[in-house]
């Protein structure tokens, strides 16, 4: 295979997190996240969050913090609601509800929620027989690619403070939304408008790492517990402090994310101009083309890609995504590739 | 300070596993587990084992090991029997009885389970009322330092496999245990004799990482599932391939343990020609001496240890621990110091 | 209020149960099940079943009968399918959630669900990031009414054990299902055909107690544990037994249901006359006409009646209930009220 | 067998609760706790407490009632503190770690608990490794018979309120407790002391039934959730609500607990009388009287009790339990039984 599309973490980390791990190996360290590197990566996120007050804890994975999360800021009879393509409702094998709390989903056609998808599952029967929603998860960039716009997150936050709801941002992807053309976002308004969030490393550079930011006052008591007691306290904090503390020193990670985008965007370009529609609106790394059955067996054979599902007579959905660390070559022979391949 | 005895947690990993990493950095590989480090790790623990046939799989740290193996093989009224002084009952913050499950202890001198401390669990009120028994845990080396001899094993596995109970071993300190100079048993021992097992690499060389060990087949179905729903899987797999297979090639593992498990002996022998007791047997990296009050507060303005508890009028344990990464001359000066302190 | 048609649980129960609690009140029995009442009402239950193996355990109410038997049969990373409008899913609180199993939806006209309706759900992501589909849970007569027909159950059982689900039947309201006129299903078919089910006297002639009926005879084992670990264990078992041991004496709990059954029928064949749709096809004593909202608010000042849903313009679906208890002069009188109100 | 004595839960219910179940029961009412019997059993308890603010929950069961009360008020990652021989820690099959909580012990002599053995687990591990000390359970009566001094509740409940700890009274045998000789406590000063506890009537003349009483407000909100969720709210509450209307008419409860204490006293001052020891001071209906092994054989022809567990050789501790319905004349045959069998 020349290349594999497939994801955004098939390779290993930016070179500058190697070099530190290297020059502070020796150094004794406190564990637990106790370690200078966590602290560092801590005051780094304060300055984005432009906000000294927000509770920042490293774990190793989205998973891990999703369920962390949700495990913490619900009671046993409280629900989460997301979009039917949630992360946490579709790929985590039932983490969440392995905490003992409910997912209740809506359909979306973009994977973002707003109030109206939210309204109805408030006016349920006004009792102790069902559930009681208290979260709004949400992902940014979506599972699907796409992202929120602040009017839209905006809004989203003051209907959950209308209603006493919670708002929960998935952050793996935050940093290509971010950096999205079309992103008028900052980690500042992310951390006004939201009670709790993740922003993630493992797909932006980073070997692994998420870092939840706890920005509601109300949730940061004992929050260590929680991740102690799920087993996300790394004995090697520096680890993650590490990842962090390099990835954000002079917007790295920003970076890394307006290149993985700044690619996306160039074979979009491209599929348009070749006449291809997409599932959703090309935004961040991800791409969602509608392709030919037969272009999509002969892309195969040199690219590594994922088959979203059927979308009409002949042609399917694909998923193509490119990364901090994608080499422009492979990306400019991809082009060629389908152009070629395409007027056959 | 001029150097910290507290863990062996506070310094990074084996620079093989850093070249590693920035060897193989750009290299696309597959996520979830599927990457090529982690096969050859693998296939180590594998042939350590002496068996091609048992399950392997890598996780980030203790805890995470041990919930995800006690929630996998226990059915929801079952509980796990340790040692008082076990892991899983003191510091994990609940996360065994988060899973759902009783942790029923028994009280040991030396940290070590024996079928005549297990028996007594097992008459009871024969009937629905109480939990029923279903694991053995126990931990090699214990948290106090000793290790089960080959016999002590043998003795224990019969019996639980007399009594239809699961034997689980905690192998955070495995490699240590494995390589004391009392020690008697083999990995493949190990892997004969228990259900259940972990290897640690996050004490003994490595950043991170436990390499679960599935010995008893009927345990095996499904087990990725739960790594998942734990959000035990790391995306990037082949950061804890690295770690294992690099610590497990030319059997690195074992003298960094064997490094460490000589220089606590080189320490307890000064210790026991000073005249000072231990808590515990001196046999691997973790030490509890018995030292006066006064004793301890003079070293402790040199180096870190943990003052573990009262021990007599005058005199704690504390517990003093090397690592793969001690210098000698550390320990060296830490006996010269000693020996100065208590000769005043 | 002249008369409450909102449920079947709003009177005591049949008069027979009162009898045997007074005559047997001072003798003195075994707890937990283990008294002669719940032994003569397991062996009625296995010969309705046909069957003098299956396991029977009586327990309270049917949130708690659905939360132990999932909880008992599932793994953690199973989940189990059913139709939207099942109890599980709406009206438990989260109850299922609670006990960590993920429950999959399909959206039903009629509340039943069938093999096609499954199909799609086995066919996700074939690896650990999704739950595991193990059971399927359905409901008869359904939380809408309707009840299955032994062929449909045939199938549905048929496909389940071709691709390795349980089937588990709620049973809340099986008595009416069975006395249905439309019905051709036995208990010894619901035996034959179910993994595991309940039969509820709470809704036809008890105070409390559904029997918990376990079929498959892999389910069998260990499961008094589930009963009492989730507190389902009655200390004086004798309740249930009672409940059950009368209720099955001579056919009682049918000719209840069939007693309700045929109230709500006249009732239905009154309101067709008039020229009422109703949501779903009437079959037992749940019925759901379609009405002018003008009629309810007119029926609601002399009758107690649920307003399930707006049908359209004007016009709402309501849930009308008899029970083995409703007196043949107020369904009289009902009909009468609504035939004058209609005509107005 | 004459008698038993095995337990005071063999008999069915006063019955006052059997006529009244069948003078109502063609009254239509309310279902899940909203009937009238209800709300009279909430204003009965609320004046017993002197307090018409408590919050009262009728369910089924003790198990039940501790699952519920002890999930409700904990985060996952704290843990209740109770004797060894508490209910919740030995008979409830690990129904409080399923609700993933971890029980921590101390031993005693008299199974109640008192500051001093608390302190100590409050001095922990200062950190997010350990769980955390939220509530202390205790039982009144205890399991093995004795009772609380109003002195002793007033240190204990002022130590919790110190500590920030919860105090959660298990009152399954409350009534006992309150009419012993030696007791000076009310339920008034049970509901002054504690946060939350539960006055049982399964044990004191009803058929089933505990009732809750929420004394401290800020656990108040949402509570009915809790008990859904646990499948604990009954269709027909107006079972347990008769029940408890009932029992505290006119002080009928303490009457029948009056009974089963005064008979208990009987056998204990004969006993004595005897020259045999007891393994705890007889206060209430639990009797724990140290008796020849050969004794014990020969009364067991004639009587049921439970052999409790070895004392000495030669002789064991037995329970022996009377009941509200426990005959005069059979508790006057066993004490002329034991002396003969005793002379000889």
């Amino acid at each position: 295979m020349l290349y594999n599309f497939t994801n955004d973490y098939s390779e290993g980390c930016h070179p500058s997190i190697l070099d530190k791990l290297a020059a502070t190996n020796l150094t004794q360290q406190p564990g637990y996240g106790n370690d200078e590197f966590t602290k560092e990566a801590v005051e780094a996120i304060r300055q984005l969050c432009q906000n000294p007050e927000v509770d920042v804890h490293l774990v190793a994975g989205g998973t891990l913090a999703n369920l962390i999360v949700l495990g913490a800021v619900l009671k046993t009879f409280e629900s989460v609601i997301c979009a039917e393509s949630g992360h946490i409702n579709n790929h985590e094998a039932g983490a969440i509800e392995a905490t003992g709390h409910k997912i209740e989903t809506v359909p979306t056609a973009d994977g973002k929620l707003r109030p109206a998808d939210i309204q109805p599952l408030l006016n349920k029967f006004p009792e102790f027989h069902t559930v009681k929603p208290r979260v709004v998860y949400i992902s940014n960039s979506t599972e699907i690619g796409t992202i929120y716009k602040k009017q839209e997150l905006e809004e989203l936050s003051r209907f959950c403070r209308q209603n006493n709801l919670l708002l929960f941002l998935d952050g793996a992807r935050l940093a290509m939304a971010l950096s999205a053309k079309s992103n008028d976002l900052t980690m500042a308004d992310i951390a006004a408008l939201t009670d709790i969030f993740y922003l993630g490393a493992t797909k932006c550079g980073g070997l692994i790492g998420e870092a939840i930011v706890v920005a509601n006052e109300s949730l940061r008591k004992d929050f260590k517990y929680y991740i102690k007691q799920r087993g996300a306290m790394l004995a090697k904090g520096r680890l993650l402090g590490i990842q962090f503390a390099e990835l954000l020193r002079q917007n790295l990670m920003f970076e890394l994310a307006n290149h993985a985008n700044t690619l996306a965007e160039r074979i979009a370009q491209n599929l348009q101009a070749l006449g291809y529609a997409f599932l959703t609106q090309p935004e961040t790394n991800q791409l969602f083309p509608i392709l030919p059955d037969s272009l999509i067996a002969e892309l195969s054979k040199k690219y590594g890609f994922f088959v979203w599902r059927k979308a009409h007579e002949g042609f399917s959905a694909v998923r193509v995504i490119t990364s901090w660390a994608t080499p422009q070559e492979h990306v400019e022979q991809f082009i060629q590739d389908l152009k070629a391949l395409s007027q056959k």
